[in-house]
């Protein structure tokens, strides 16, 4: 990778952990959960939860040296998909109506996420720049999955009979 | 293909068209529609609509024959998703809400398949044998086409503010 040439010596980013310190956050309980709950080999049983996170943290400075072109990775997209199911699966803690993610990823790094409750679109996000999907910092990470958390928890409230529909 | 053993001798199967002739019917004028639509090269131009949608007839007898195991073909899924995809937009054309398809299919065969209206899911199928997707007749077609639609028509008359929200 090319480092992109920025006044922040190198030093600095060796002695501050990657993403900062790990927010207490119910959301990334979540997110560590359902990112465990996929390790069925037990691979990552030693991983601290901030490793098991780290890629989810993508810098500025990363950001714009990520290429565009190319398919997005396979891993990638995972993680994206996982964050989403944690937001469904908090969203389903709060409520009672856990939201499933439906997702069209086209190669290009465009598509569209949805949370579905019942017949009730909690969440409907349209994505491009897959490719750099990522946030500054774990905090970054929490705000945004509790930002949509609370999106989506205010939609079943104002919906509650459609989002238990069947 | 085995052909399984029937009482139908083969002269009448030959005489009859396969799958019946082709209603007139609006889901079938959409489905075309949208099959045309994805034929860039012209390669179908000389097809008529009847041999267009020939693939979607099953008949009892090769619903029996067909494997359940291994993958299904990509042509399948593609011509279930095109399925849909007409549904979507025959209701489009009946209430001004375009429906959107996505969908999610296990390679095992089972999946799960909605139309989106706005915030609304206007019609939630969770599929089993996808291996075995299609119609015994057009007339089945497209009376099943014809069942969905009116069931997502109704789903959209009864939450139209939720049909049109963003």
């Amino acid at each position: 990778m090319t480092v992109a040439c920025t006044a922040t010596p190198a030093v600095d980013a060796a002695a501050a952990p990657r993403g900062g310190p790990l927010p207490r956050s119910d959301f990334i309980r979540q997110l560590v959960q359902v990112l465990r709950a996929e390790d069925g080999w037990g691979a990552w049983e030693d991983l601290a939860d901030a490793d098991l996170l780290a890629e989810y943290v993508v810098t500025a400075e990363e950001r714009r040296d990520l290429p565009i072109t190319g398919d997005p990775e396979p891993e990638l997209v995972w993680r994206l998909e996982q964050f989403y199911a944690a937001v469904g699966l908090l969203v389903g803690r709060r409520t009672g109506c856990a939201a499933s993610p439906m997702s069209r990823i086209h190669w290009e790094g465009f598509g569209r996420v949805v949370l579905i409750a019942g017949r009730l679109v909690v969440l409907s996000h349209h994505l491009r720049d897959v490719h750099r999907f990522g946030f500054a910092s774990f905090d970054a990470l929490a705000a945004e999955g509790e930002r949509l958390t609370a999106e989506a928890t205010a939609m079943i409230e104002a919906h509650r009979e459609l989002a238990r529909a069947a």
